[in-house]
């Protein structure tokens, strides 16, 4: 080796090689393949490659020795360290130390472009789009070649990016945000093929909507595309509701109406537009820094959203236009974010089973498991997805809206003033309760005096009545037995069936017979899907469960148990899978190889029509009956029956107290 | 060879095989690569396979021996003969007809795929776009897979397209053309990759259009892309014009008003769409048949119709937001035609040089040649192209729109009532002229009678200041010259310069000293283009020129030598070229590969800005002056002298009369 050589080796890769003094740290690393991030190219603009000098005899030497071994500490890095917190003491930008003699060099995790990002083990940071700060060359009359050309040849040159593409939405804006700032962008690359957005000056991160469109909500999260980070959530009403609460009466809108499909898309469109713009201003940020979507939701939405007509999917054979996921662009979609943005759509699994039972799977990710799950997403209907990685099995089973506390004589959704928790005295027959709601929350006190407990909602419903059987106020059959009114005065004669006296405040909170047959249909069909799988898969029980959706989060497993919503499973293996959908719109805004595996693994689900399956209705009727106290539950017993309420949560991060509970 | 099997021989390609009886001829001429080609995929629908059964003894064998080597006409070929004149007598179709011997049969060249088009012979038709008729297997509830799939599935079994893809643009329809007509559909596939339009049942032909935007006149063809055929061809004033005549007057209102660009914008897609849908009623098709469209225009345009800004190119230095080519969706710049339809823009070449100076190129091919071209397009600002196979060079010089009949006293536009043609009597000093119009349009007489000669249009003006210069009556600096009023009341005073009066009827048209002076500027200015790009390329003459565009297809050329408006050429070898942007668009519509070529050309144009160039300005003075009658016109004096006035044409097409002359 020469002596105008020194050795460097980088950890944790344990790369290394031989550089003539005064190479760059930034550049040896690139020379050896070593992973270190830069979005500015070496400019000490976006302080991406800091690095550590590492410990060790061979490496204190360097820090030791004066700065011999590393170039001084240079104005560039002091301004760099004033502007910026995340510049660590201790660290250098590896674009500007440059090397004076042999060095160990360790380059932190959050310096390595291929971060992890934390949800869990499998969710790998493999994003679509990379930023890059490029100097353009200024117009020239005597070169006369487009802004766009010039653009092209700096990233090639600056980033050796050749070949690019020019989205087309970027041309409007481009003049202007070269010239802002001295002719100096940073510019938004896809999959390192498609120009996609240019931003004057220079700029460190951009932004993704990750989004589930519920026929009820619309729920979505704004992620830094950088880090991964979620910067933003939020929920809105779907403003669809105004058409018709359930999903059917929808697709009967676009059928009465020349123009209903459109008006359907232009009313979800705005409500997501609304929803993004909300989120932008919570994340502080513009947005035209949002440059990339990814969406999921069940079929009709799915299609509503898309601009296509939901109509075929409301008769049988249930035709999906498509069931392949979808690369778009926001402008075709109205989208009001960045103009080049692009939209990643789902893909659907069936005419009933749509692309956020695409987005569940991906975050439960059954087909990596031993295990035999059972997931399960209810709504109006269920979504339901068994298997392991041997195969999937799909089918969606038309529980109605029970589930969600409507066709339910004291329902309501799940909102505050609602009972969500219900247990009963099996001595007295009087019910404890709590309401969803929190005392911290304006205007609830206010509302609890002025309206008092106003309904029941569907966790609250499947609570009551599996109280009411376990208490054996109904027996079975599901009938509420008149015989227990001469025990308490809480079972009333209601015409000519009884119904169960919940609560008496300033509205009378009952639970009539008609209450406990419209579970029993739910819960019905929902069993009969699931039994149909289980059929189909030629086995006779899970080794886990995973209840997934608003539903599935709220409701107490143990009683989904009791009410046979859910085969017997191992109490401990069955959980709540939260926003499952939205966790999946989420991997797959940060995980580009995410979006092939769940586009591979949709196009391997068996799919099952439960309509056309003879032996559905069959199963259907078995399961209205509840299932056999003494038979089943003893062990269930022994959990269920005495414990206390437990202080009930919509919401994981807020506090909130039980308000009544009357003994 | 068995005896189940029979030989058989194509012309005009030879090829030739053996296969077993009963085997159909388009699959026989498949299986041997010959070009026969066919829509329907088989089912006698299309028509396009026709076959003649050969002469030859070979042959005549084969149609003597009672039909025993060809199968029977069946009934099939029957019903199509009385459904389609297209079918000739003595044809077969190759789908029906099968082999039962050794036959010859000749594949006419209309049943080629790649027929030739016969506008030149370097025009060779290679569409984008081609169609498939398919049968799509119905959906299923019991394999829920999307329409799309079912569809892409059909094209890559019953076509051999595997991998396409299908535009979203596509979605929005799909589902009600596949039912239409039992589920079979007509499909437009767009480089052999991508679905981008579906009708209902069988189709044959799909279209484009093929469009020049010019800043006063947007004109366009409707071509037939299956024959290259042109179904329709119109044009209209470019409806922009009511923000400002010219090029500048547009951008300063794109700079003084915010929405501008914006507003022009609309105005011109409002009146593209207008043409279209013009041109789609006179042609009797639907616009949802319109599959592709070609767009050249001036950079300005270019820019407008994109919904660019043009700002930039208002001042130096002239940068164009892009110079490529682009492929654009129909939908993203709101053409009311098939909503999957693709708009190919052809490339500019410089601020000033735009995209139908490409087309011009493209449709005059001076880089095929060894002779050294001069290509004009004169309008508002001159483009000039010099150059043949070793390269060329590309300019445009500021005429100014003294050429369009725009500010001279009496100028006009080329419309009916303005001089177009002007002789002087040498010794009168009087005017012979002809008038735009014919007796045969509507209305022509009466308007003539009404408001008599309504002024002098830019080949009148040439014209008249030619004669002119030739007749003494003008001085080699341009002065009209006074003491020529001795020798006629024509030449009349004007405050304290001279005019020329030419014609005294309802309106006086007048010559006046400044008319001349403008075209003077104008004629310096394109002249000192012209001798600046002669000079880059270090040549003094060219060995043909060729004038474009509305005024190079209006002007005689002898006149814009005379006045010097073009270098010395030998008369024979200067020619209009029509509406050769026109012409170019067309040619980049049925010709996918001329695009490549123009792409490669238009890069490799050396491009000269006369704003910058210090000899510019010099050539300019210096070309102000007429050329001098004695030392260079002998030749053309002889020719230009005495003629009668042409019978003048503004439309090819269209018979005229000269309306009124004096003597």
């Amino acid at each position: 080796m020469s002596n105008n050589e020194a050795k460097i080796v980088f950890t944790p890769s344990g790369k290394r090689g031989s550089f003539a003094l005064g190479t760059s740290v930034l550049d040896a690393a690139r020379s050896l393949g070593v992973d270190v991030d830069s979005v500015c190219g070496g400019r000490a603009m976006c302080g991406r490659c800091q690095v550590n000098v590492a410990e060790g005899e061979f490496a204190k030497h360097a820090i030791t020795s004066k700065g011999e071994h590393l170039s001084a500490f240079g104005e560039v890095e002091t301004r760099f360290a004033e502007r910026r917190r995340s510049f660590k003491p201790g660290r250098r930008l590896s674009c500007q130390a440059t090397i004076q003699g042999d060095l160990v060099i360790d380059v932190p995790a959050e310096s390595q472009m291929h971060r992890q990002v934390v949800r869990k083990s499998a969710e790998h940071r493999d994003i679509t789009l990379d930023l890059y700060f490029v100097e353009v060359r200024e117009a020239d009359m005597y070169e006369p070649t487009g802004d766009v050309q010039r653009l092209l040849e700096a990233l090639e040159s600056q980033w050796e990016l050749p070949d690019l593409k020019c989205d087309s939405t970027v041309l409007p804006g481009l003049q202007t945000a070269l010239r802002k700032d001295n002719w100096q962008v940073t510019v938004a690359v896809y999959k390192k093929s498609r120009v996609i957005a240019v931003w004057p000056g220079f700029k460190q991160d951009a932004y993704g909507i990750a989004m589930d469109i519920g026929s009820t909500t619309i729920a979505a999260n704004l992620i830094n595309l950088t880090n991964g980070n979620v910067v933003a959530t939020d929920g809105i009403m779907n403003p669809q509701i105004r058409f018709g609460e359930d999903l059917m009466s929808r697709v009967s809108y676009v059928m009465m109406n020349a123009d209903g499909a459109a008006d359907l898309t232009s009313t979800v469109r705005e409500g997501v537009n609304k929803l993004i713009a909300g989120l932008a201003k919570e994340g502080g940020i513009d947005v035209d820094e949002i440059v990339e979507v990814t969406v999921a939701g069940n079929p009709i939405m799915h299609h509503l959203f898309l601009g296509l007509s939901p109509v075929e999917l409301g008769t049988a054979p249930f035709a999906l236009v498509t069931d392949a996921a979808l690369d778009l662009g926001a402008a075709e979609l109205g989208l009001e974010i960045n103009s080049g943005a692009t939209v990643y759509v789902l893909p659907c699994i069936a005419g009933h089973v749509g692309a956020d039972a695409a987005a569940m799977i991906l975050a439960e990710e059954p087909y990596l498991l031993d295990e035999i799950s059972l997931i399960v997403d209810v709504g109006t209907n269920a979504e339901i997805v068994l298997g392991n990685r041997d195969g999937l099995l799909a089918c969606s089973s038309p529980t109605g809206p029970a589930f969600e506390g409507a066709q339910i004589s004291c329902g309501q959704r799940a909102a505050p003033g609602a009972i969500e928790r219900v247990r009963i005295d099996p001595e007295t027959l009087v019910a404890r309760f709590s309401v969803i709601g929190s005392s911290d929350e304006p205007g609830f006190a206010e509302a609890i005096d002025a309206f008092g407990v106003t309904g029941i909602c569907g966790s609250g419903i499947i609570e009551a009545v599996a109280e009411m059987y376990l208490t054996g106020i109904i027996t079975e059959d599901g009938v509420v037995d008149g015989s227990m009114s001469e025990r308490s005065d809480r079972v009333i004669q209601n015409d000519r069936t009884w119904s169960y006296f919940l609560h008496d405040g300033v509205q009378k909170i009952v639970v009539t017979q008609n209450d406990v047959r419209q579970i029993q249909l739910a819960k019905g069909a929902l069993y009969a899907g699931v039994k149909l799988l289980l059929d189909k898969a030629g086995i006779e029980s899970v080794d886990r469960i995973r209840l997934a959706g608003a539903f599935g989060s709220h409701i107490d497993t143990k009683y989904a148990m009791v009410l046979g919503l859910i085969p017997d499973c191992d109490l401990k293996n069955v959980e709540s899978a939260g926003n499952a959908a939205g966790t999946g719109a989420r991997i797959a805004l940060l995980n580009v190889a995410a979006r092939g595996e769940i586009e591979s693994v949709v196009r391997k689900i068996k799919k099952i029509e439960t309509a056309v399956e003879p032996k559905f209705q069959e199963y259907f009727v078995d399961a209205m009956a509840l299932p056999n106290k003494t038979d089943k539950f003893p062990k269930l017993f022994s959990v269920v029956k005495r414990p206390e309420p437990k202080v009930a949560k919509n919401d994981s991060d807020r506090p909130r107290r039980r308000r009544r509970s009357k003994a």
